[in-house]
Order: C-alpha cells, then structure tokens, then sequence
C-alpha cells in the first residue's frame, strides 16, 4: 500500500491512526494469552497487512521493537492505548436522544476507550428531565449554561437532518472542538473545528452495493 | 480530488459510495422544504464538494439532470434510495448481545436503510431466550440450525475481540456473505466474503488525536 509519510509536519497519517487499534487489539489478546513478545512479522501473519507498514505505523508510537524478539506486549499494550487517547477520560454530549442516539447513552463500551458522555440534549419533553444509563437529559435551551460550566469539548450528533447544521453551529457557538457526526448529513464547520464521520448508512450502503455485486457474479 | 474511476469492471468505487448518502439527506431536506429541482452546483455549495465530482458520482446511477434546471428532487430521492439498497429489507443476525450490540438491536432506525436484525445470538443464560426490541436471542449454539431456515446473508459481529475470529469463521461455514464488523479486531474470511469494517473505536481514536493536535496549536 503507498501511503504519504510526512513525519515532519508531526502530523499521523489517518489510516496509520485507523490501523493502530487492530494492532492494540491483537497485542491485548496475544497478552490474554500468556505472550510476553511480538514482532511486526507475527502481527503481519495474524491480522494480514504488511510487516514493513506495522513497523512503519508503529514508529509513529513511542515504542521500539527489539531484533529477534520484537515489542514487548505489555508494553505495546499500554503505548498503544494511551497514544489513541484511550486512557484519559475525555467528557462529551450528546445532541438528539432518538434511536441511535438512545443506543449510544446506553453503550457503556465507549467510556472503556476513552470517552464518557456526560450530558444528552433533546426537545422532546417525555425524555427532557429523564436519564439514561445515568446520563441526565436536558432541553437543548440549557446547552450554553451548561456548557459555561462543563467545559465539555466533544459533541455527539445524533439529531434528524433537519436540524443537523443548526445543532453544529449551536456546539460550535457553545465551544465544542470535535463533532462526532453519525447523521448521513454533511456539517460545515469553521476550519479549526474536528470533524469525525461515522455515517452507519453510509457504511451500510456499501455493504449493500458490494454484496449485490457478489450475488451477480 | 483526484480519483480512479473505472466503470468497465463496473463496480461502483467506495469513495463515490460513501458520498452518495449525503446527497440522498442533502435532496430529502430540499424535498422537505419544498424544492423540485436541484443541480450539482447547488448541492455542491451546501455540502462542499465540487461539482465536477458530484456530477460525476451520480453518473453511476440511474438518473439524468436537465441543464439549467437540474436533477428532479423526487426522483432523486427514490433512485438514491434504491441504487444504495435502502429500500429493499436486507435481514441479518447481530452476533454477541453485549452493551453495543444490545444499544444496536434497540436502533430501530437500521431498518429504515434497509437492515432488518431478525435474530441475534448469544451464550449469556441470562439472555438467551430473551428478547430486545422484538428481537429473539438465540444460544450461539443455535445458529447452524436457524440458519439453514432463514438463511440470511448478513452478519453484524459485536463479539469479544478474543471470539471475534471464531464466531466470523462460524457464521462463513453457516452461509453468511458479509460480515459489518463492529470489533476493533482485523478479521479473517475467504476472498468472496464482503466485509464492512465500522470500529467506532478507530474512529474514536482519529478525533481525539486529532483534537489533541489542536489543543497544542
């Protein structure tokens, strides 16, 4: 795979970023497993990518694997999850309790990577004043008071298209950084402002398109 | 946005697939709104994508615009719906009632882009003959049997990274042709086998590091 590397600018390639939990995964079963080292060429047989792109893509990790031997897996482990912010505790909201977002507040898996929501908006008066899994839910009115106070960075959007631009703005008026998109919508946002898409329909969309081409054949 | 486009082999590129959604939301907020007619540029200035590559991702599908006046927004709509197989229902299992795959079974909104879990499976004695959402849990062990009856084709894995290679290699032997992975963990199948990988995990990992970026600025 040719990849741009520009180590110069400090900048991590995203797909290095996206490959590194499949390496931090299979370090944590190997360690499950009672293994105490690994090489890039082991994880290479395992979760099937090149030797020389995991070592590259590890390089960007404060880790140096020993010749023969390999990286120590505790260690890998532990770089691993503290370079992908998994460690630190980072507080979000959550904008729009419907379906997905309903499923979101109460998938406890999240705060095991990092990221604890600690507050929903929504309008709907049943869910206003309500929680769940523990998180409180609030009108979307009291998002500036409480964003005065909570100084919470990250945003989950998880409201209709029809309102998905009016809530980023409202984040991003409110001092949110990082907008975590699951609406199939595309948000425009200032140039300093983090955008992450994870649109399941557009995920689902391709699923569909490749699995259509596989019954043709 | 450079791009290889080579529509003799016929198969759609991904980038171009994963784009399509967001014209499919921007068209349906338009229709809502009262709109007949759209054209790339208009599209183009609300999500921010060049024109040129708007025209030319939906000259893969079905449909015409008009000059001066455009794509018919109805008509969009439908033929985007159709071509991404959000209105055809596509069953599937869900594999492993953890907290996000139970928080998945609960999203009702999958089926209305064409996903309906009909089933899913599990060990835990706790949930096994329980349901969610209407959704029967079935034992693991239960799978080979259930289906050779329904004999669906998509599997939604949630598993424990430590069975995630286990449980795919199952479902691939009992018939299923694509695998939306939900783990952090890189699986193995044969060749003819779609896999859809949805880590929101990875995905959580790119927006902290590159929040992290900006805090440093």
């Amino acid at each position: 795979m040719a990849e741009r590397v520009n180590k110069n600018n400090g900048k991590i390639p995203e797909p290095t970023l996206r490959r590194l939990p499949w390496y931090l995964s299979n370090a944590k079963l190997m360690k499950e497993r009672g293994e105490r080292y690994v090489s890039s060429t082991q994880i290479s047989r395992q979760i099937n990518i090149d030797a020389s792109q995991i070592a590259k893509d590890l390089s960007y990790v404060n880790i140096a694997g020993r010749t023969r031997v390999g990286y120590e897996i505790d260690r890998l482990v532990s770089v691993l999850e503290d370079f992908l912010g998994f460690t630190n505790m980072h507080r979000a909201y959550l904008f729009g309790v419907g379906s997905l977002g309903g499923a979101l507040l109460r998938d406890s898996g999240l705060s095991h990577f990092g990221l604890k929501i600690v507050g929903a908006f929504d309008v709907n008066p049943e869910l206003v004043g309500t929680e769940i899994n523990g998180i409180p839910i609030y009108h979307t009115d009291e998002f500036e008071e409480r964003t005065e106070k909570d100084k919470v960075k990250i945003g989950v959007l998880t409201v209709p298209i029809n309102i998905a631009q009016e809530i980023t703005d409202k984040m991003v008026a409110g001092g949110i950084k990082a907008v975590w998109n699951f609406t199939p919508f595309r948000i425009r946002v200032p140039e300093t402002i983090v955008v992450q898409n994870t649109s399941l329909y557009a995920h689902l969309a391709v699923m569909f398109n490749r699995l259509n081409e596989l019954v043709k054949k």
